[in-house]
């Protein structure tokens, strides 16, 4: 079996590693975890790693190298509820499978590998994303010990049961300054790749973004006695705002905007809606033109409020700034996709990765690859092998090319 | 006191009568009820008036006249859930007081006068509206008897439980055919007499009404990764929908258009809506009008979809027919509000009432009493002493004017 198939089947069989029969929900610190830790170690190790865990959680295998130096590779292991095969998994079995050939050809580069599958991205058990990458990186926070779970479990004691210590995740950081850089392949979970045809995409930038919380409040009325002339309906309002962002966003390159929530109370078919609760999240690469388009809303919003004499509260959720990949790794990246004989292409990811918080840490790069209808966190996540061959190629190549800098 | 404050503070006592402490909540057949009945009794037979009750509940107060026709007044005593202390209490309370002053001046008119405290109007238990109305005027659903209210009792042993016999509601039809009409006062519930500055206004017409449930999906999608040329959003679809409806409303004369419900699916702030639901209400006193607009809502709704490439469902959930009142019984509110030196006004009712059903019984009339605020279905619900002295001051000189004829 070629080892794009083997990286296909693995995939699979993490997917049985899962907390709810016939889905696939892989929390952090959970005995599905337990047993994807069981699966992946076997691969590290069949690879030539040794192979280690840290206290948060991440399984992390070493490929040595002719120096000290040390490249990173990986993706996450956790899932969302109902998740897909691909989102996580796929960036370490891929690594892995680099690895793998290094192995199988007896070969060592003048830098280690150490392949690191992060032990929750998606925040689905604590609702705080990025707890492995963070405690690699330094920037875990103390007082998300504290956090409890639905079941009502404390973070510091799921990392416990889990085999951590949570006293020493600080402990956790990337010790050695020799490091390389980080690289995460992961799918794009989103369609551009898949209307330009192609397999892989070089991420150049992850969008930076801002969300809101905005509440248009006027008058609720009986639907059958106020004139239309005396109503201050604040469906109205908010229905004039989602189709202003939805129109200003499409006139900014690379930009998107959405409004995914819209709660109406009283909600009810006969009475004039009394408020109207939006989210908006905008997101860009140019984080200046993206607090220019979020400002631009807000004061659009605040016309809309006074011209329909509703009142209006703008509430800020988060911010987040851009991230940047390094353009050394980006240019070895595009490199090794033009090798492969794919048409390169960079895009910016509107989704947040692992390699967020990483930047913090060293320089970042990705590689996307195509997944169907640019569907993810979905059971339908699905990507072909013939991408998956070209998504190894290419991080093999990279490894070459990074070995001749 | 005088007979106006009187009224105000029955209202009062009435408000009393309630399933939930602090508010008012009286729902059909409930112990709140049966204290409302003691009490509406007491005030009938003060006024001359023999009382009676049917098997769905309602009370029925007799003050006789010269020669075996009937004229019908009333309204309803139950409430929605948190009400007010007037819509329906006022009607019922108001006629009582009518009757008062014939009674106190010893007089009796040609025809005898038959007030009406109707058992049901807005639904709240059951969820059928005019159950009390729809016994007297002969169109009782006997399978609505096989409704259950939310713990879980059958209507028909509400209504045992209530005093009367669920198999005979049929007999609560009125069995004379001598009735002159009905005739019914209630607070506005809108906007239109405050506005014009008048303490009552005649209403012409019941407006008839439309309702639809419209569903439209698209395509969820991550919000950080699918482009804006590539979305299917529902909820914009929907957005475009709100604002037409309003738009096109506002031009027709007379026609109110809502949408008062729309969830959106999954709503939440990072996924693009692929599912929106919506509910379009509009009401106007002509039916063609009205069909018409809704036809062309409709059909606009269809190009929205079909542009934006979102699948539709258009579930009709209601039609009713306009109500016309009787331009005999109409003629006459008129005058006696002239006569009463109030500038007179006649509107539309955008919102159903007792009448309605009634109109396929006898000739229906209705006096709007100005509220403040036009709010209604809300603790808020305010009358003034001076605007129910000029109500109570037209329906006797109503009463009088309809002797003479």
């Amino acid at each position: 079996m070629t080892l794009p198939r083997i990286v296909i089947e693995r995939c699979h069989y993490l997917a049985e590693c899962t907390e709810e029969p016939g889905a696939i929900t892989r929390p952090f610190a959970s005995d599905a975890m337990t047993r994807a830790h069981a699966l992946v170690r076997d691969w590290m190790g069949e690879a030539g790693m040794t192979v280690s865990r840290d206290n948060i959680g991440n399984l992390r295998g070493r490929y040595e190298g002719a120096a000290d130096s040390t490249l990173l590779l990986g993706s996450h292991l956790d899932s969302v509820r109902n998740a897909g095969k691909y989102d996580g998994p796929l960036g370490v079995i891929v690594a892995i499978a680099a690895v793998q050939r290094l192995h199988d050809a007896g070969r060592h580069l003048p830098f280690g590998i150490e392949v690191l599958a992060f032990a929750d991205e998606e925040g689905l058990r604590y609702g705080s994303t990025y707890l492995g990458s963070r405690a690699l990186a330094g920037s875990f926070d103390q007082r998300d010990l504290e956090r409890v779970d639905a079941a009502g479990i404390r973070m510091a004691d799921a990392i416990r049961a889990f085999g951590g210590d949570p006293q020493r995740v600080a402990d956790d950081r990337w010790q050695s300054d020799d490091v390389l850089g980080y690289c995460e392949v992961h799918i794009e979970q989103g369609p551009v790749l898949e209307a330009r045809g192609l397999s892989v995409g070089v991420v150049s930038a992850i969008a930076g973004q801002s969300r809101f919380e905005i509440e248009l409040t006027g008058v609720a009325g009986h639907a059958g006695t106020v004139p239309m002339d005396r109503r201050r309906d604040a469906l109205a309002g908010a229905a004039e705002l989602v189709l202003m962002v939805e129109a200003a966003a499409a006139t900014q390159e690379g930009l998107v905007a959405t409004v995914g929530r819209l709660e109406v109370e009283p909600g009810v078919a006969n009475v004039i809606p009394g408020r109207a609760t939006v989210s908006l999240d905008a997101r860009h690469a140019d984080d200046h033109l993206r607090n220019e388009f979020a400002e631009a809303m807000l004061a659009r919003t605040r016309e809309i409020a006074r011209r329909r004499k509703l009142s209006l509260e703008i509430r800020p959720v988060s911010e987040n700034s851009a991230v940047h990949c390094s353009p050394r790794l980006v240019d070895l990246l595009t490199q090794a996709v033009t090798d492969s004989r794919v048409q390169p292409m960079q895009l910016t990811s509107g989704a947040g990765h692992d390699a967020v918080p990483m930047s913090t840490l060293t320089d970042v790069g990705m590689l996307f690859v195509r997944c169907k209808g640019g569907v993810s966190h979905n059971p339908a996540e699905s990507v072909t092998t013939e991408d998956v061959a070209v998504a190894l190629d290419v991080l093999s190549r990279f490894l070459e090319l990074l070995a001749k800098t």
